[in-house]
């Protein structure tokens, strides 16, 4: 409200606060975009593609990639934390729409999915360099309480054995995406599915057939 | 009875046909008791182990090992031919022993263990050298109709569900043993284990309790 009052003082000038909102706004949009691209640039063309290649798809100049981002492991760093973020949000948004092991279920794909991201990030993630040390205290910090909690819930509702751990979990699926066995994505998503399935073998639901076929 | 007679000639020598046999059994001894002394240090020290450790622990000269191994890399292929035999030959074992479902279980873990080995083998299996190029026909030779028969055998009792493929299984438990997200022996039985029991997930003994805890 007070800055309502200050954007009627009729000079033709927008009141710094306001513009500092927008031009913060108007920074995240571009570094989402930016971010975005990256994730895809460094999924087709690896993790040395061209920083142009990067700045034409998120619709910015060079200048600003530089400017955000200026090493190349920043712009790695900050790509994989944001899909660490994505992966450990969209554990809350499923539990509010599905029962609790359709939930489970759903976020052990999506998690599925952030491997397949992480395994193209690799090479400059195992690289060694300072920039990317924090990040797995980050993953452990964010994915595995997602994990926990989602676990819990479909344990509470008997729809899930109680014995197995979220970390055991979390490292079997990364196995199944990431091996070089991994016979691609949808024999990863199979896998996973079967896993999913022993998850909730013995229980008071375990006689409902599957829902999905793993053909 | 023919060889017997022969031996019973009293010049103080054995016919040659018993010797022949005599000397065939000795050298089966000899190269079983090397290769599994082999496969012990390969798996403590390396397929670069030095001869005379495995000459020692098999108790043979060192010349016998270069007798029958000319190459490392024939030591090395005899060692996994060896091993992929043992693991395709302990399907019709179990299957001798158990019910279908227990028997498919136990060597899903037998497996596991193969791929243990495998893995300390890996350095020199992946290194291209043309004595290990037919391994990987031999062991789809025989170790996945091994597990086809006990998919089939255990589908048959009701016990497993019969969508699932032979080789995602087979794949999928090699990801799990020799990823570097594996946490050890302990964390592969565990997970192969969550694996099987997704096998039975919506069959008929899908109410039992699963025998084992996964903990």
């Amino acid at each position: 409200m007070v800055s309502d009052k200050r954007e009627d003082q009729g000079d033709g000038y927008r009141p710094q606060g306001a513009t500092d909102r927008r031009v913060r706004a108007d920074a995240k949009r571009n570094i989402d975009a930016l971010l975005e691209a990256a994730k895809v640039v460094f999924a087709t063309s690896g993790v040395d593609a061209a920083v142009r290649e990067i700045a034409e798809k998120a619709g910015v100049g060079v200048g600003t990639v530089y400017r955000h981002f200026p090493q190349r492991s920043d712009l790695i760093g900050a790509v994989f934390r944001r899909e660490i973020d994505a992966c450990a949000d969209a554990a809350s948004i499923l539990a509010g729409k599905h029962e609790p092991f359709e939930a489970l279920a759903n976020w052990m794909q999506r998690y599925a999915a952030f491997i397949a991201t992480k395994r193209g990030l690799a090479p400059a993630l195992h690289s060694g360099h300072p920039t990317f040390e924090p990040l797995r205290a980050y993953f452990e910090q964010r994915v595995r309480p997602a994990l926990r909690t989602l676990l819990k819930s479909a344990a509470a509702a008997g729809e899930v054995r109680t014995d197995v751990d979220a970390d055991d979990l979390l490292g079997a699926v990364a196995s199944l995406c990431m091996s070089s066995h991994n016979d691609g994505p949808d024999h990863a998503r199979r896998m996973v599915a079967l896993l999913v399935d022993g998850l909730r073998y013995g229980t008071k639901s375990s006689s409902a057939r599957s829902s999905r076929s793993l053909r």
